[in-house]
């Protein structure tokens, strides 16, 4: 293992503003949903609190950016927060203030920046910390965002790069970060020709966090991430995207399979394939984004549980996406189950077994060496899955228990067979018999 | 015909600055060509005097850009000459004194602009004339030229666009401009997927061209523009590159053969495909670009009259692009042939008869319907390139003048053969005998 | 003009027996139809009679083909008529007692081929007529049709191959055949990478054809061709489809026009870019495709009157595609419009003046000089369709004849104004007042 | 584990014939190849012998094909050994007689099959055994490979097309076959849109296998098969070709690292990812391919060893190529150094440490659980490759031991320098001191 892996020993577990707020989050969501991991899901295994994009635009309100917006940023060309919306952050304090009050609580705090330096920087000409160099001279003058003009990539040829980006985690470092999530760097499948350099880029920001005396965890976005980087991406990351951005739909769900299978080998401490936010509970709240406004998850129960499960048994990093306040009890029973936590968290062996276009079959061996099995129904009506235990290699007798409804069932050997509601799983852990 | 083909009736002839000064030609150089022409090269057709691209440009000093550079601009976002190149702009001038010493030496004067508005009036968010929108309102985020940061491409959606774009020609028809070069606009082969709206750009420019009250030619490049836009581009332009930059380089020359056998139908009055600038004489002052700095062409004698032999038989728009005062006899030669640039002119029934890969045969008829024949060698060593003129209907007798040389054959009939030296040609202009 | 180009001085106009009889037309039919055309069509200017694929294939019996199946085959590898279908091909007659027939009424005879050998022919080895060589030497081994199994493409590089294409020509040239379709052949757009060399089959093909001894046309199949080719397709056939299939679907009809658009400074005699078959009367006798089986077209009385004026005024070919014997009334008048047929077959200075998503405008000048104007309506409700006469240099006043209805408008001038029905058309010939 | 891994626990080691014979070995060259490897290489590992393609074809002398050759064929579609080549075949006994040989000498026998049917079946509509479907109508008309023409696909929507797989395998089991490569099915990056169902056919593949009453390894070839294809790989074959076909060549060598990079993670018993056969000794004798006919080996004796040690370390399927019985000493030493050969078959933890333009860095633990670390040098002049061991979480003082000189190191810890020849490798087995 490399030093970078010992901080994400197991798959990072959270919350992240942007399935709730956008690009909009105030210091007082940020602090709130602090309180309420703190005094409600720290136990289960919930610690990182990540504020997402944009918190240094004043004029923020939503999911949707303003073109060109004017930044908040300091004398070196760093964005620093927008003090309107985080006002501990004046008089040159940027996250500090809340990374502290956040640690009190027993958690960890991330922030979301965009690869690149700003646009304005570069416009304006501003100075790079411990370079004679300026913003204009390390701009990477094509690589854009396809989808925000805050930033120019960095063009890591140039003389005064790796001093941009060492600055920007001096400063992180000193606020108390522990969690980065770059974003605009990791969706090397939408356009294989992109002029920008998201392999270079990607080891400056490693090479800077390395340096930078403080141990946090490096996530990249957006995905889809090809599966043929993978190595590059185990050097130097702690987790990345597969996907576009998750929201509550059944298809995008169901296309999670896919994804899973293809990156499931490359699963391993310190290196987790992401499939991204889990959107539960109250989310869109500043605008109705791939659903209305202010909704509650789109996701049935069922849906809720495959998400879950699959999270879980895949080792996905867990990262939630609501407005935690306004959980319901619903809510909170699927992000307190300890067995499936634990599956996420403490699982080996962790396989596809099968996929069709109707269902998928996943297995693990849980803490304690018992081997557990995920049936998913991935059709839209109730079918009845079944799987030969001993084709797998799994002979003997057991008992099984189901993990959402600690339902038990004896006797299970050979041809196993169970009921799986639509869009629904089963998964059951087998002890065997002696 | 439409109204803006009239100002085209025949290929436009003239002088660009790219070729020799690159993005850094100043106005002792640009009127010094002016007169150059009107003293030695008007009589002969040539009229348009072109300064090409970053005339706003204080520091330019080559063909290489600087990157977001600081450019000259006026309250209302436009462009404006740089005064320390160009002194008699001073006092908001422009380009106004240098127009009308042109004019008054008896010639047209033209400038090049890029599509689009600059991005520091959009970081700056400056105003736009005529509209209560600002630069950030209608630049398109995402459009960017791919080889120069100086603009964004133009929304045509937004409010305020066109008015934009009035806005420039506005300005342009006060300075008596005659010709607009308008950039990064017709590479639609380039890129498919660009997400710039080149089209709509076109027809904003067209109409804001219309509208300006001043005849102006409109110039559409770099290419390749696509065989399958030529109805657009005819309804919209006046002459539209075929290819990217043209230099003097064998593979370039050699190309330039498949590029007019596509476009060869589509070549009409007033719509001028356009083999762009002819890299004749001293070329390349400012910076060794595609060969040595202040070079004469690499061209070989036989290479300049195929070159304009092709550019002529198939009615190219003839733009000069050397350092004419330091232009030698030789030189002067090959741009002053009347009979050449006749063909240019004044023929008819242009068309390519067969193509290989060795060589290439054209013919047309010229101002007194006579049937012209151009024998292309494109391979390299001597060939004997034979046609069978009644093969294409070119039936009896015909006495023969070479239109370079002069020199005269008689008696030919059905089977024509002609020795053409190495990367040269033989046109070859048939008199019918009674 | 080249030789080839006097057998199609005007667009070809006939019947072609695809669109009623799919690959299984017979004598009875061939000669039914031809009969009726030359009792009640010929003097209209329709000709051709044109025999559709598979003529060779004893058990086709409808659009549908069997895959591998057995195919009739002289001992050089030819196909030949099957006799089940056509009884007078008998004793190794062929199709001359059938062109024979046809030639009596005064009218002209077409056959379909399929570009290649037969695959039966390659593996059972057989021989190629005047070459030492077999049918397993001169195909190429993956140039394959993607929609039918007859044949494998013919490797040029291969003695023996032109000496094979000879002998189909030389067979065709004793039977009488007057016109070749040539099909998998023209479809450019479809596959680029496709191994096959459709150009040298096509050289190949124009070759046999210039030294069989009788003058045919050649039209290639299916399209889309693409625009870059018009020259080496120019060079060699007289007709080139630009499109896949065309039926009597209104998108269909819709797309033409941006076809037309784009080939229509490539028309020229003896070279007509090809918009297919008309779908006009009882068509789909055999099977029903693109539509129910024997059904009357199901293009509207104003999508016919598109079709055909579109077809005219972009000078296609005109090729019926109904059983005409099963012609109504209303079915007999959109092909007899001689106004109509004239603009195709005589007019000149064609093209489109305007192209939106709604309405197309094209014109041309008729035999007699006067100018004509057709304005399309290809929007899903009733429209007014302006145009400025004097903005493409009409100018003067007119009185309008409605080629269609007759019906006639004094006091044309400037603007023009017509309402025109739903995927309708008005052309309005106008004469100048003096 | 799936039971189809069970009879590859460990990488496959053997020979197969196309290096040297191409499609043309015969008996005598395999039963002496056999012969060879029973005396001299059974007893470190080695095992299969392997009759590559076209063992059906009569007439092939090299390893080019004759294109739509007649093949030797049963009456139920099915082909079989030519007997001129293969004399023990006569009388319909197939490969029994030598698969018998090969097993008495202690080893295994293979052959090599093209998915699908041959065309000759087709065309001559033969039977399918245990079926009333014939050869047309289970045949897949446009799916080809894309370089050999004996076969076209099978289309496994077809009845017929199950029973014809598994009366293909249940004459390999009745000749005694151990194991099957199947070409023309794992390189699916050659054409993403190919038509042929690949998938599908490698499943009624494993499905005859796995009820033909044999145990088989299955071999799928050429690559490259794509990385996201990995779980369905795995699903159902042995092992698969993750390049095209791999010869004597530095650039091929070169590449191999890239490759085995983005399938390290996926190597796992049951499951090879194959970096094909290793072009040692002897090769291309009938044929120059690749290099000169005839030939010793063109790798340098370094480039040998790096390519033995990265199949080894990657873990590999091991499969020579040369003419076993022409081996020199230097040939032997190479395949015969049991340390290598114990890292390919009893290693684990293998993967990729870093890799850059010019060096490869793979580590593993061996059979003794000793750490293993391989030092590649690809680029072209000798370099001194370091690595920090701790880094790498290899903490403690070692001793090492280079696999290939049996030199002997002490005293090594924190950073590790080697210096490794051009093109070199040295792979170092560390013992840990205590």
């Amino acid at each position: 293992m490399l030093k970078k892996d010992y901080c994400a020993l197991r798959p990072p577990m959270g919350w992240n503003s942007w399935d709730c707020y956008g690009a909009a989050v105030n210091e007082e969501q940020l602090l709130g949903n602090a309180r309420y991991i703190a005094d409600n899901l720290k136990q289960y295994g919930w610690e990182y609190v990540v504020c997402d994009i944009q918190w240094y635009e004043p004029k923020a309100v939503s999911n949707t950016y303003n073109n060109f917006a004017d930044l908040e940023m300091d004398e070196y060309s760093r964005l620093i927060p927008a003090v309107n919306r985080f006002p501990s952050s004046a008089d040159g304090k940027g996250f500090a203030p809340i990374a502290e009050k956040i640690h009190n609580m027993g958690l960890k705090f991330g922030i979301h920046i965009l690869r690149g330096i700003p646009r304005q920087a570069v416009h304006r000409n501003t100075k790079i910390k411990n370079s004679s160099r300026t913003a204009r001279e390390i701009a990477s003058q094509y690589s854009l965002c396809p989808w925000n003009t805050d930033m120019y990539g960095v063009n890591y040829r140039a003389e005064g790069a790796q001093e941009y980006y060492d600055s920007l985690f001096e400063l992180y470092a000193s606020w108390g970060v522990d969690f980065v999530k770059v974003d605009d760097i990791a969706n090397t499948e939408f356009s294989p020709n992109n002029p920008y350099s998201a392999r270079e880029e990607i080891e400056m920001i490693r090479s800077a966090m390395d340096s930078c005396g403080r141990e946090m965890v490096l996530s990249l976005s957006p995905g889809p991430a090809v599966v043929s980087e993978a190595f590059h991406l185990s050097q130097n990351a702690n987790m990345w995207r597969m996907t576009g951005d998750f929201w509550d739909q059944w298809d995008k769900l169901y296309d999670m399979f896919r994804r899973c299978e293809q990156w499931a080998d490359h699963v391993k401490p310190g290196c987790w394939p992401d499939c991204d936010m889990l959107p539960l509970g109250k989310i869109s709240k500043t605008e109705g984004c791939h659903g209305e406004k202010d909704r509650y998850t789109n996701f049935t129960r069922n849906e809720q549980k495959t998400m879950m499960t699959l999270w879980s048994i895949f080792r996905s990093p867990l990262i939630l996406g609501g407005e935690l306040r306004e959980n319901r009890k619903e809510d909170s029973e699927i992000i307190t189950n300890s067995d499936i936590i634990g599956i996420d968290q403490y699982s080996s062996d962790n396989r596809q077994l099968r996929r069709t276009a109707h269902e998928a079959i996943w297995t693990c061996l849980d803490r304690d060496s018992n081997r557990v099995i995920a049936m998913f129904n991935t059709s839209d009506r109730e079918r009845e899955i079944s799987i030969n235990l001993e084709a797998y290699g799994f002979n003997g007798n057991y008992s099984g228990t189901e993990l959402w409804t600690k339902e038990v069932c004896e006797n299970i050997q050979g041809d196993f067979k169970v009921k799986v509601p639509v869009h629904g799983v089963k998964i059951i852990r087998l002890k065997k018999k002696m």
